[in-house]
């Protein structure tokens, strides 16, 4: 064999489209399978136009239809009451690849890489070799745009082919018509699914779809304020690669290192860039265009050795453990569990990103109990349907030995078997997705080791309340007991020596030697309030105005043989509005209501009785009560109080 | 809040340099961290040197060097004796992602995807801000080349900084030095582990690795010849998407469609193209450049109705059996397991991409017994170290029940537990990647299906294993009884009455009444001879001169009471050398040896004997042997033969 000279090899040397690449590799975006692609292509449609209307402050109206061709060919119909998009930019947001307005800024939003949306119009084209239709109006008195577009995958340039204006009655909105080659009957049940768990967790969304035999599927819209927009912030020291750093130096408008480090970074006020600037051995007013690379890498040595804030965490919209607990309980509505528990952890930083976990547990019921455990993954509010053995949520609940919480698993490592559902919800202004398809969360360690803290934060959960429930029936038991058999005696006894029945209650309350706390949650619904669309003030969070208010009451019996005086804390979810409250609380936070009860004598009983509003039913079916000033060991049915 | 509107949201519209998404994605291309981002710089490099050498059809010696630098700075150096790249092309090579010879090449290659090298680069730009250095020499009387690049993220494009001719004494090569952030610590044993089994599946390559201490490994060459050269091919009319279609059309220079269809798929002769055409219902001498959509879809639509033949597989280099049970071995030295047991698809089809299985399984020894068991994944020859739980080699082995072969596996789903090792090998075109580090094969269901059944026919092998094993131990246990205690039963009555011992052979041979087959294979070192360097023939596949002669002993005793003439064939593997077979065989191929025995007299026996060169001491340890024209039911020790 003679051996091929470089010159020759250099022939063959070619660039290769970024369109290119894809059509070929289309797998990589989601669209390995016909299944598959089907609902990676409504996932895209729905999630862009998700972003839009969020970005542009607007309520989502969102259609869905999906038209069945033969041969598998589907025509998919994705339509929003959005901002629409400008005319010139249709070609390039539709039909160009590594083309859009999120990539560029820090801050959670469900694309992040310009692909998304084009992907599905060069799978579309791909295989059914049909362009795709665009409908975009920006303007209530302006005419709608429509543009039919190809992709030149070679040059990766949208080819606009037909174009024209149309009237359309929405005031603003995008729709996008694409044909592909989708599995409708085995990709339905994912595609509900889908649609389903993002209604969960954007009901601020109202989302219609329309199966192919016409039957039509409405997600309706429960809350009527949109989510805290995440703001945009600036970089992160902690995250900057060195690289990325001389880049910027390079771009800056800054003319002075102090100014630079000001303006382009997050968290850095006069005196931390002071203080790094001393740590690195530069002066203040050096030029950033003109620092060598020592002088680069001294300052980014300084900034490991400064400590700097971390980023605000203003630019991410976390879930909330009340929409956790709901989707939880909408999973789970026939199975009746046992119990739900949820954890939030505070935000926190990989490589520069902000980014924060939450998790949810439910367990037992009619949950299946030689199966593994059920998996539900959203990233940046969107659910995650394939690649599971492949994110870092599998392998940090992998990692933990879930043995002792009375799941089966092998050897304490793996997925665990048994009657319980697991979900995870990681937001970040950069998810680290293991493909452009986005299914997957790749295994960094920071991430990683939050998702663990957070279940085991859930676990424990588990186990207090397995503890408290064990405590609880066993002390009510006694309880039963004393209050069915002693009488008896008494009575025998009083009638025997023929003398009055005695008075028992010191006697329970002696035998007892506790303060018995018990509580009950009920509902009652109201007439909804006009919706209010206009709403004021970016930091208000999720609520929903009218509809169920939750009734929770508090038993304390004092079974103690001394009067007792106490504080009581009632947590309560951080967007429940607090209504009528008796006896007056001391204190009221979006955390916990507070009372310091008055003195209950013995054998005597308090009421207490707090309203939500802002809450579904079932929402908050169950009350984590805490004492302070008492000793817990004296206490049924509350905890210690261990501070705010 | 108000609304924003489209005009607004279109200033942020912006394109996204390929190189800038994956500076910030650079987790996709398997940098998620600094132990995983070392492993991924070797192998990028290595692979990319072993493909150019492959291709130029040079034995490649890869130098490896990892340096260490302080704050976890590595340098890293990669060196081969290939054919160079011309002045030229070096920028692009290692300074543009998307570039490259091997993405518009339709057979098999490490790389595919005109990424891999020039990540590295973008890697080591990125986390030290220095430069990478590439030296190449691509004639042995011009002098080298050394350019130092950077990339342009904002263009991807390299700038060349420094450029300058370097004396070098290779006759041709290149060699590639970086600096990135690595860990070592903890990526020492994963390089080592990547650079091993990649000498193992490339036994043609020498491999030098030397690490920061000074430490050296050699991984020896081990065979002089090349692998078969994959032939490059045409796309396949069933994989080829309607979109494609009218793209190729586009760009053929064929003016009529019958010339179109001929010169630009593979498998297209006269008959077939002149069947789909008429299927289609179009005209031979339409012109391709012409023809409309529907024309198009008809065209597409006929391809699947006419039978068309499968791909040309000279497109694979699979690794053949010897070399994956040579590579369980090597994992399993130390651990003397039971049996390895391999298998080998034939090549099939997904999208129009032919591919190729290969698996291997290790039972038992001290493999440990409550553990997952271990997988070894390889795409293309090379390993696959990460992202297993996203791989469909991992689907493919969780989805077969495999409590039947004795390993433990709660709900018959999932990785069995017990003591066993998986190899498989994917060869292909186009491997079909979950994402650009190339660590994982997406789940495509021809290639699952194909694994399913490459295991399941091991597993088969393993039960046939077992069987036989059960039933010859069976026999020897009676055939040892009748032996012992028959001539002593003999002897003794023969004592009592008086008379003369009897002759048992008879008795023993109608108890038994088998023919009893037994092999024994020993190995004998001879002195290898001259090394061969320039080789002939493409088709020759991979071998090793001198070496070791395996040779193996088959003794056949009749024990039936009639004479018993039959065929007897012994499998050999197909690298294998045939040497001195002793008595004269009836045929010879490269998967048997077939002798046709003369008649054998009851109560006699028949040696056989054969050697063969070309394998390691250990490749071939146990004969596997069938029999034609007898019962096998009376054979122990040889299965029925099915036919070639």
């Amino acid at each position: 064999m003679a051996t091929v000279t470089a010159l020759e090899l250099a022939k063959k040397q070619k660039e290769i489209s970024v369109a290119e690449f894809f059509e070929r590799n289309k797998h990589i975006l989601g669209f390995g399978n016909q299944t598959r692609a089907l609902v990676t292509s409504v996932k895209e449609g729905v999630d862009n136009s998700l972003d839009a209307c969020e970005e542009a402050n607007i309520l989502p109206d969102i259609y869905v239809e999906i038209q069945n061709g033969e041969d598998s060919e589907c025509k998919l119909i994705i339509e929003d009451n959005g901002p629409g998009v400008v005319k010139k930019q249709i070609p390039h947001i539709f039909g160009r690849l590594l083309y859009g307005s999120r990539f560029h800024a820090i801050r959670q939003s469900r694309g992040q890489q310009g692909i998304g949306i084009s992907a599905v119009v060069l799978y579309g084209q791909l295989t059914t070799g049909k362009h795709a239709r665009i409908i975009s109006k920006i303007k209530p008195d302006r005419p709608a745009i429509m543009n039919e577009i190809a992709i030149d995958t070679n040059k990766n340039r949208a080819e606009v082919l037909n174009e024209d204006t149309i009237h359309w009655d929405k005031p603003t909105g995008t729709r996008i018509e694409v044909s592909i080659l989708g599995d409708f009957k085995r990709g339905k049940r994912f595609v509900y699914d889908y649609l389903q768990s993002t209604s969960i967790v954007n009901p601020h969304a109202q989302i219609i779809y329309r199966e192919p035999d016409g039957t039509e599927h409405v997600f309706e819209r429960i809350c009527e304020t949109l989510p805290r927009k995440p703001s945009e912030i600036k970089p992160h020291p902690y995250g900057v690669e060195l690289g990325t750093l001389i880049k910027m130096a390079k771009h800056t408008k800054a003319r002075q290192l102090n100014s630079f480090l000001k303006t382009e970074f997050s968290s850095m006020g006069d005196r931390t860039t002071n203080a790094v600037i001393e740590k690195a051995g530069l002066e203040k007013n050096l030029n950033p265009k003109t620092m060598t690379r020592d002088q680069f890498l001294a300052l980014h040595k300084a900034f490991k050795k400064v400590k700097i804030m971390a980023p605000s965490t203003d630019c991410l919209s976390p879930i909330g453990e009340t929409l956790i607990k709901r989707s939880l309980k909408h999973e789970t509505q026939e199975i009746s569990p046992e119990f739900i528990v949820t954890a939030s952890r505070p935000a926190s930083v990989y490589s520069g990103n902000p980014f924060q976990v939450e998790v949810g547990l439910v367990y037992g019921g009619k949950l299946p109990k030689d199966e593994p455990v059920k998996l539900l993954r959203f990233a940046n509010r969107v659910p995650l349907l394939y690649q599971q053995g492949g994110c870092v949520i599998t392998s940090a609940i992998s990692s933990i030995d879930w043995r002792r919480y009375g799941l089966n698993q092998p050897s304490g490592k793996g997925i665990p078997t048994g009657p319980a559902i697991f979900l995870a919800h990681v937001s970040s202004t950069l998810i680290p997705f293991t493909s452009e398809s986005k299914e997957a969360i790749a295994d960094v360690p920071e991430i990683e080791n939050e998702i663990k803290l957070a279940f085991r934060e859930c676990a424990r959960k588990v186990q207090q309340h397995i503890h408290k429930k064990v405590r609880r029936a066993k002390t009510r038991e006694k309880f039963d007991l004393i209050t069915r058999i002693l009488p008896e005696i008494a009575k025998k006894s009083a009638h025997m020596l023929n003398k009055p029945v005695p008075v028992l209650d010191p006697i329970i309350t002696k035998i007892m030697d506790v303060v018995w706390i018990e509580d009950a949650v009920e509902y009652e619904e109201v007439p909804r309030p006009m919706v209010q669309t206009t709403l004021t003030g970016e930091t208000e969070s999720m609520e929903k105005k009218g509809g169920t208010i939750t009734k929770s009451r508090i038993l304390v019996v004092n079974y103690k043989q001394t009067p007792q005086k106490f504080n009581l804390y009632a947590l309560i979810p951080e967007d429940a509005i607090v209504g009528t409250v008796t006896p007056k609380p001391s204190k009221v936070t979006d955390r916990f209501i507070k009372w310091n009860l008055d003195t209950i004598p013995s054998a005597s009983k308090v009421d207490v009785y707090f309203e939500l509003a802002g809450l579904e039913k079932g929402d908050f079916d169950e009350n984590e009560l805490y004492v302070e000033n008492i000793n817990p060991a004296y206490v049924i049915g509350a905890d210690k109080w261990e501070g705010d």
